[in-house]
């Protein structure tokens, strides 16, 4: 049940049944030659749809610009500072808690958004404290990264060893091939390719990385790769989520 | 173009010929009984894309969630507040700016938005001018209010007239119908409904906006009518866009 | 009653009586060769000075600094950021209100401030719902401009036809003239005036007018013009003042 | 040469000859039972104006609200968060180092004030030391204390002994009466009056000043005593400015 | 080095060999019923001294408050809003890269810093990126987090197995208990503890670890412990230091 | 008792007892060629934990860096914002205050400091009243100087006369002298030196007192001499903390 696609009455209706909502997150940031600006909001998006529809979640609409300061070396990318990252998941939260929310449930597509989130909902559980709503004790935050999925990890190593490297990753560009047949790019990749290690400025990014990866072959990605790895993480992912709204 | 699914080499290669972009702004609020949480926003989408088609210009991920904090007594609302939201366009344009691009097109699907996003763009200019970046003095940024076209609004006028109303219109609706056909809701509609006067708080809204809708009859929207509007909108913003393009 | 010229007992007793309270608002910004740095200052307090004796209405101290970013460039222009703007205006009505004020009437002299104005009282009654105040889902905020009432804007075309412009305009200018006709000054003005047209960035602002005027040509004003204006602005908006003080 | 009564170019051609400005500063507070909520600015504003008179400079538009969130306990008291006020300080000070102004005579007529003024002018030469102004290093703020002036206390002493006190202060009262004689106040005042101790939460403050005086008998002022108080401040705090601009 | 006890001269000397820095971070938060409140920031200053020996590396004061929101439940416990903390990091490292150090090493005692520790380098990053500070670029940071060095885990685990837990642990309580045996405390522990799961607020935090303990038994520590943990702890991050300052 | 040494079991204990705590607060900056960069800090911890020893208060960990922007101009020196400075304040005091504290004595070894730390009491009193706290509207602050004790001030001037100064003085220095003996530099000092006068910005700063001193002669300072100091300001202090916890 997708939250776009619903009227407020729904939306109430819903409430009576659950308190919990799923919020795909991603990222606007370069993905190396072939890799999409999207990727990471493409996957978290479609996945998330995926898990809505075997839980029967309602799932909101996707943040698509999260927190990647340091691809903003390469034109294209856009990103929230963390301290507005924090608002703007507090100002998220505290909207949906007034609703009647409690369980929120985000599938993120994007390592860098996981540190920040972290931060986001301590700010948050903090900021609900102090306001007079009935159910915020009640609210509970996880993050569940599908590219993180055991089942998923499995797959990308059997099919890319290390090739799957860890930006532009051959999995997440397999699943975008798969959700967008039509956005398929071909571009020369290097074969040295850096293998990664530590972040820290844009600029020492860029220079480390030239051409956006990071330890990977997006080369050995296909469609089909891309339908193995959704239909792996949106059945973990539903089993986590269905896990989360347990209470115990 | 869209930038998500473009690569940051195919970025790059845009802004040797381009400097503009098409950033879609929306919101996730209450539409009264029978519209989309979702409207501003798929409205906001759909016709930025075919603004980018007619115009050849990037188009960047919607901004679906905005300033709703009107509407935030109706479950499922999802509201920045205007200070969060005046960072969170600093934070794009920022970077956007540092990519290259310096004519920004906000292709938006709600009132609510238009007050915080002129306040935004000042105090991005302001901060633009702190930062040694060699493009920032040809910064501009502009709204185009899809509703506000001169053609769309003398579509709804002659299709709804007075019960076109100012929440909830039936030319909003209308258009997500056209677009989301298999998201066409029913519900009843009383006859009565408050004509549109001021808004103050969300409770304040609630109070006097029962179900949701400002002085509007959503019931006589139609798939049809939303095509019409579809077309109209992308040819007069795309028109303004080229526009705002050309120095002067 | 002006407020700060009463003491704290006097505005205990007029809490009794009305909740409403009218606060001036202006800029501090450039106003072309012949323009007052403190135009709409000047206008806002004078107005609202009269309208609180109209309807014995409570009249807090002008906020004499607005959103003028864009005239910045130009010297002695003070301005406040837009995200600033909003914590003052949340910091005044916050306070009123703890105090008992309700009903927020802000004559406005600055066509810069509406956008930030708007954002700040969305902003404020967000806020006020997280406090625990009796009287705060009551809260009502208006923006009152006195260069938009409609009798004012009849005047100004009557007497300036196209060159009332749309910054130093000949009636802002009229209107200081009859109150400080001891500050009426003289300076060549240029024949060729750029006609308003959007506003970027205060460098971009400053290239496009040069002498800070937007199509208007004050040199026609007057001060029996200026009491013309004030005149109509004080009866108008004393009419729009008791509206929003009455139910309904 | 009062700013808001001058243009743009008076403004450009003054820093041609001094780049030292006065910006008066009070506060919107309680002042007990017969002082005036404005006493604070009012004095501020009166006194810099003359200081302006005599030294030649450059008068700012006063700060009517600053920082009295002790006296919100008060109705019609109005007060800045400190945290807003920096803001608000650094804003006017960036803009005005921006138009060429490095010396900045804060004229304050509330004790409140004072301790963040002194934050606030440290965040603002930090901040400008980011920013690339050729004049950012001279900056240099000074506050003078008209109420602090040796004379004006030696004056205090004489007249009203202990009764002075710390808070509506029969010296403030005086010089209101001295400049807004028709607005002089009686009220009956209670012989008792909480001297003047710690400051802590505005409920505190209520609670151990119940009609807002400390240790203070406004009764003992007159306008003629205001006069001379305005004398002394103006004749003091004329020698401190030109002190203050005087290298070394 | 201890950076509060040398002279700015020093500094400037250091600053000729090294660029490097180690900043000690822990937290004051409850850890059971009988851990030290300051347990985190006790350890990572003894360790971080310990490794400013071996290293030769100058040792920044110790932040002893940081991210522990989850736990203010419990009396004592205080704590950093994470967006809070992350202006705190920024402040320093802006501070310190001003001085000319680029290195960063933080080692830090408490796992709830590491998201907002993450999050506060890359918003200082980017902020730095805006300065024009030669060395901006150069700018590294990096946690080192003792109790999760391998060697210090691998001691854990084979003396407490299962009862080390993830608060309130055997293995920091013996650290904390050999560096300060004088406050060695005693209290009843409770058999069963609840086994660590998720973190959500503060209030969910204290209903499922009453005591404060997750899955621990603090019991088992010793003060003989204490200094294996320390010596395996400074030997390991000595060498992490110092090969986060070769380059590559 | 020092609360990083105590458990949250014995802070519950306690606050049966008693509502005050101590915080230590000072810095971390220069402090000529002879001072510790952090002789505040150091000086303001050991003496709040004589006077907790004395008046058996509970004791914060120290605030080991603070409001030092204007001495950023020479290497080590670490500051806060005051804007930041004022957050970590309330962070502090909010946590406390929800687990009973409500009177807050800051043992401050700054004079920097303390304006930030006035304009953060009143930001926290009036944050404090927004939440539902029912000990709120009992807070206090209050800040002692150590170096402004009476006793205090009276040695210096008898040891030292006018060499005292203003910064890096021979009582601060003697006083970390007696606590650090292993840390008693050695450094030429030039005879003349500056007289202290107004503070600006940083790089004002650095050019009037090249060494850092402001008029002082630390050469004069002895251990001895420390001890008389630390036992005087313990003395007083402690009388003062007393004092202050007496209601009235």
């Amino acid at each position: 049940m997708l939250l776009h696609l619903s009227t407020w009455q729904e939306v109430e209706a819903y409430l009576k049944q659950s308190q919990g909502i799923i919020i795909p997150i991603g990222s606007t940031e370069q993905h190396g030659p072939t890799g999409l600006m999207g990727t990471d909001a493409i996957c978290a998006e479609a996945i998330a749809s995926g898990v809505g529809k075997v839980t029967e979640a309602m799932v909101a609409p996707t943040i698509n610009v999260g927190m990647a300061l340091h691809h903003t070396g390469f034109p294209g990318t856009i990103s929230l500072r963390p301290s507005t990252m924090i608002l703007v998941i507090l100002d998220y939260l505290t909207c949906l808690v007034r609703s009647g929310f409690t369980q929120f449930f985000l599938i993120n597509g994007h390592g860098g958004n996981i540190a920040t989130l972290k931060s986001a909902f301590s700010e948050t559980y903090y900021h609900l404290a102090n306001l007079n709503l009935p159910n915020a004790s009640q609210v509970k935050c996880q993050v569940g990264n599908w590219f993180m999925c055991r089942s998923v990890y499995q797959l990308a190593q059997e099919l890319y060893g290390s090739q799957e490297g860890s930006h532009a990753t051959p999995s997440e560009v397999a699943l975008t091939q798969y959700l967008y047949p039509e956005a398929i790019k071909q571009a020369p990749l290097s074969e040295n390719v850096a293998s990664s290690s530590s972040i820290y400025s844009a600029a020492d990014f860029r220079a480390r990385y030239p051409d956006g990866r990071m330890g990977s072959n997006p080369a050995l990605a296909t469609p089909e790769h891309g339908k193995q790895f959704y239909d792996l993480a949106v059945q973990e992912l539903s089993k986590s989520y269905q896990e989360f709204l347990t209470p115990g």
